[in-house]
């Protein structure tokens, strides 16, 4: 399983791009597979789309068991949000030994750290990661998860915070909004690292629906954060 | 500010190489620079220990502003517990616009992405990222983090375990045995990516002293995170 870090050569580690290259078949997302294309030369290829993880995981172990060296790729890092958990679970349902398959992980920059670079330094200091994805997790627990972040006073980034068909962004908002102050500084970033970056800066209280969709990380700051010029700064505690 | 990831050069981005051999000046801890001294040929070099952050973001601004083209490393991502923080709040401190030091911040892989890579997928659904370090933190706020990450049933990475003189972690894991399973998986890797990369299991009640110093990351599992074979998986929620 291979990271591919936000989607640019350049932020793709020379680890994950000797795999890449030396593996017989790539799996993953069909926008992961046409980021990296130019990088690999001639492979079998099996690109696939949305919600079809399980499925993909369980061909991947099938190949891998047939001989192939077989990379599953995913955006950002593998093990968030992202391929090393799923094709585990299948190896685990189907008992199948993780060393029979040779089973590495590679990581990458996951978004909110390349969109946390574009934004100053928001997240330079205990944070939390939250998916407002409740496809495959309940509503209630990311609520949950949403107060206890904000009651910590983490910084934190929001990750699919939104999709077509899902439109949780206003009522995570009201929760935070709960607790943070409305002024808090959020940095709203759509393709961090890719072709069509958008950075937005923003505060807790002016986020809408129209600020997101499922290509955008939304980094909101702990209750010392602040904006510096177009900078959005987590102090550490230093005094000066 | 570059971000070198975990030490060896396979895991620093093209991005952040170029970056490192295009500059005229790095400055950085020692271990830092020892890391990446092969692969950026003749460059003043301002190494410094621990504790002077302050110092050298300064040294570095005011080098930048002398027209010396400055990188300041950081070990794993630039922004997460890194110097771009203390940078940009030197820049705000002395009034000087980022964009007359021509600010550029370059991510890079953070350790407990590192770590979590080799311990399987623990961190594959929402987690938190705490230091426990209270040099600038004050303790009661770091107590506060654990206990509403426990309570969120966060998967957790602790930074900064414990050192010499900072011996915390007994504390931070009552805390967190106050509301979590003590069977909980827990993955303790010290060195990741490095020479010397030690990688331990163990359930949440088992941690000790012993297991940490400054350059242990530990990974603590959710409510439904388990063991298979010597891999921590978190589950995303597939029914299989």
């Amino acid at each position: 399983m291979v990271g591919i870090g936000p989607g640019g050569k350049e932020e793709l580690t020379p680890l994950a791009l000797s795999y890449l290259q030396q593996c017989t078949v790539i799996i993953g997302y069909k926008t992961y597979i046409d980021l990296v294309k130019s990088l690999i030369g001639e492979k079998k290829l099996v690109a696939y789309g949305m919600k079809e993880e399980q499925a993909r995981a369980l061909e991947a172990i099938n190949l891998a068991l047939s001989g192939e060296r077989v990379v599953v790729i995913s955006g950002g890092d593998a093990g968030v949000y992202g391929m090393s958990g799923v094709v585990l679970e299948a190896l685990k349902e189907k008992n199948i030994s993780p060393r029979k398959v040779n089973l590495t992980i590679i990581p990458g920059i996951t978004s909110a750290l390349k969109a946390a670079s574009l934004l100053g330094s928001p997240l330079n200091h205990d944070f939390c990661l939250i998916s407002l994805s409740d496809l495959l997790t309940p509503w209630e627990v990311i609520e949950k998860r949403l107060r206890h972040a904000a009651l910590g006073d983490f910084a934190i980034a929001l990750y699919n915070p939104q999709s077509h068909r899902r439109k949780k962004l206003r009522r995570a908002i009201e929760i935070l909004l709960e607790y943070k102050n409305p002024a808090t500084p959020v940095g709203i970033v759509r393709e961090a690292g890719r072709l069509g970056e958008e950075i937005k800066l923003k505060t807790l209280a002016e986020i809408t629906e129209e600020d997101a969709d499922m290509r955008t990380v939304i980094i909101i700051g702990n209750s010392q954060s602040y904006f510096y010029e177009n900078f959005i700064i987590t102090p550490r505690g230093y005094k000066w």
